[in-house]
């Protein structure tokens, strides 16, 4: 079969799944919690070939780390997926009901999409989430998991199609197109009338191309330039915690600090120990004239600092005068992903809460905490950096349209 | 200024509309209202001007008639304007809350879009509509209204934009692009970080253009090729009257009935008395083989028919053995918009509402109450015939998005 006839079998299978009860999904979660376990030894041998094949052409570290499956993380995704079991099934939920004076009753329902498309790199424990959050909202899903984890993906994809079937749902709602290459990726990205949303996840240049390549509705994620506001008022040991725990926790995700801003009647109080607390757990400063005055080892920043997402343990620092230049800087840098101010003035805080325009604004809390499951989302289908439809950690909910129903007895339109 | 420098100049108006208080919104709503029939003669004036020119480039009479204002117009436009005034702002509402176990509040709040984009035809009435309801809605607005209504809509953007300053409000949250021409429709469709959400609104070629050039988030609106199917237990009085008043109450519009199914153990039953009463009511009958014996005048019907959007006074029939093979009709050519059954079955009403996957579908109801209006929206952004974000009519709820708060006292990720 082509890609095209493969995203064509999803559609075909996703009307079915969509009127598939609460229960018939969970049993499929479950199911397939019972397999991934059961087929370790097989869903690890694949993924040895994954990653020989990574190491021969010189896959970052990084990347192998994100590509290995190991017996812990296979456990650890069939927990999810008994987590997601557990979740209360967002479809069919009356979300208004509007009562004509004519006496018709019209009702918004909640409903899956029906197709979703989901184009990811190297990362096969991602093909289990988004598969896990698809079956609990009855959407048939098209998979593209990248060259890299091929193997594994397909795989876990046999797996998936078995516990669907396992508990009697259409195996053919779960598709992988990881076999056409990018073309795959192609007939994803033009399959108009087939594939409701198309969830990119990945790099910055992923999302970039799918967003400006689709021609199906596209949920823009991720890439985030990160900002925290050290405010003039803010606890100083405060400050170097969630500062600390921002940038150095995990470095390579989009919910880390990339840029500090600090008051200026804050800087000499706060700034050397933060600057050594930083130093000491290998954070590359980047600071502007003013920062780099509170210690030696501070590199100079260039504007282009400012606009950077540097997903390693580098910071850019910039000291400014007031609320208002803090809230300008994350105005013109920012991605509209997570910032977070740090003070003991609650009017300053309200302030940075209303005028800071990104999907999450924090007070007093480390950027970390953007987070599907920290937000008690379970599985996570990734971070929407947009305002349409979705905003901030995408979860069940997310994944689901509405529509209305009428009821009358013959009313007609005067 | 350029046709970007406007768009720019909306952006950075919206941050302060986005902050101003709901009275504040409806003060500028309540003026604008003074304003339009203080000011009608100025308006009429101006549409003098923009038919005469179209009545010499030999505008069509329907266009003419969406062209069109009068004092009656204007005084409904007042009208819609004061009830919009008085509905609830959506901005500010407490979408979800989450308690983390570690103390953070998370608060998933209702907040503006920031820029809307709206590309619409020959119908100065929109200007107002959606400039009404983007204020409501603490939104800044671009709009791009189409050469043919040039003058007009330069008349009702100046007024409504002395309303915002009359209000304290900031007039540079509403502009204009039509002195651009297609130019204007172009920077507004290329405007990523700028226009949060492009709505086009008008014919099916300009609807499917913007969808395809766009490189700013779209929700596609319109064009309806509506269904209504007569069970095989339908009340043969009310499916006359149903499929009169979706057919004839008023054909150039999207909720208008296109395509009639008609069980076969009903058609001898309801079809000879439904015919003559559309066709004494001037519509053009195009019927498949089995429908065109119970009449004379009845046409044939071929594949094309079923595809199109009459948007006029025709009309095609097609008898079906059975639900199954209405809703596959259905799934095969319908845009998703609106479709109707009219039964006495409650099993097969459920199964239609069920399994019939568009924006709205009804059980023995008008096709013509998917309407803004009809569900007590107030003035309608348009119908949303997509999945994401809106479904069916778009009120003001629909030109909102969400942004998380969090607040803490220090906490961090372990």
């Amino acid at each position: 079969m082509s890609a095209q006839e493969l995203i064509a079998a999803a559609k075909a299978a996703s009307h079915k799944l969509g009127l598939a009860t609460t229960s018939q999904k969970d049993n499929a979660l479950i199911e397939l919690a019972r397999l991934l376990p059961l087929n370790a030894e097989r869903i690890l041998f694949a993924n040895e070939i994954d990653l020989a094949k990574g190491v021969a052409e010189g896959m970052a570290i990084g990347l192998q780390d994100r590509l290995r499956l190991t017996s812990a993380r296979i456990e650890s995704l069939a927990a999810a997926l008994t987590q997601v079991a557990g979740l209360t099934d967002p479809i069919g939920e009356i979300v208004r009901e509007i009562n004509h004076p004519n006496g018709l009753n019209i009702i918004e329902k909640r409903v899956p999409f029906g197709v979703i498309g989901a184009i990811y790199e190297a990362r096969p424990n991602v093909t289990v989430d988004l598969a896990s959050l698809a079956i609990k909202t009855g959407n048939a899903i098209v998979l593209r998991g990248g060259t890299a984890a091929e193997n594994t993906n397909k795989v876990l994809v046999e797996l998936i199609r078995e516990a669907l079937s396992n508990a009697g749902l259409d195996p053919q709602a779960v598709q992988s197109v990881d076999e056409f290459g990018r073309q795959g990726a192609v007939a994803m990205m033009q399959a108009v009338g087939l594939i409701d949303v198309l969830i990119p996840r990945g790099s910055a240049n992923l999302i970039h191309t799918v967003v400006n390549e689709a021609k199906v509705p596209v949920i823009q994620t991720g890439d985030g330039i990160v900002h925290v506001f050290i405010d003039a008022t803010a606890d100083a040991q405060m400050a170097i915690d969630i500062v600390n725990n921002s940038k150095t926790q995990r470095p390579s995700v989009c919910n880390s600090l990339e840029t500090l801003l600090v008051h200026r009647d804050a800087a000499a109080r706060i700034l050397p120990a933060l600057f050594e607390n930083l130093h000491g757990a290998g954070v590359i400063i980047h600071g502007d004239h003013d920062s780099a005055q509170f210690a030696e080892y501070v590199m100079p920043a260039t504007e282009t600092d400012w606009a950077t997402e540097y997903l390693s343990l580098k910071i850019s620092v910039k000291i400014v005068d007031n609320l208002d230049e803090a809230i300008a800087h994350i105005a013109k840098y920012s991605t509209a992903h997570t910032e977070s101010i740090i003070t003991n003035d609650q009017a300053n805080a309200e302030r940075f809460l209303n005028e800071v325009d990104s999907a999450v604004v924090m007070v007093n809390a480390s950027t970390r905490f953007t987070d599907g499951g920290e937000f008690g989302f379970g599985a996570e289908v990734g971070i929407s950096t947009q305002k349409l439809h979705a905003r901030g950690p995408m979860g069940l909910t997310e994944l689901t349209s509405t529509k209305w129903l009428v009821r009358g007895q013959g009313q007609t339109r005067k």
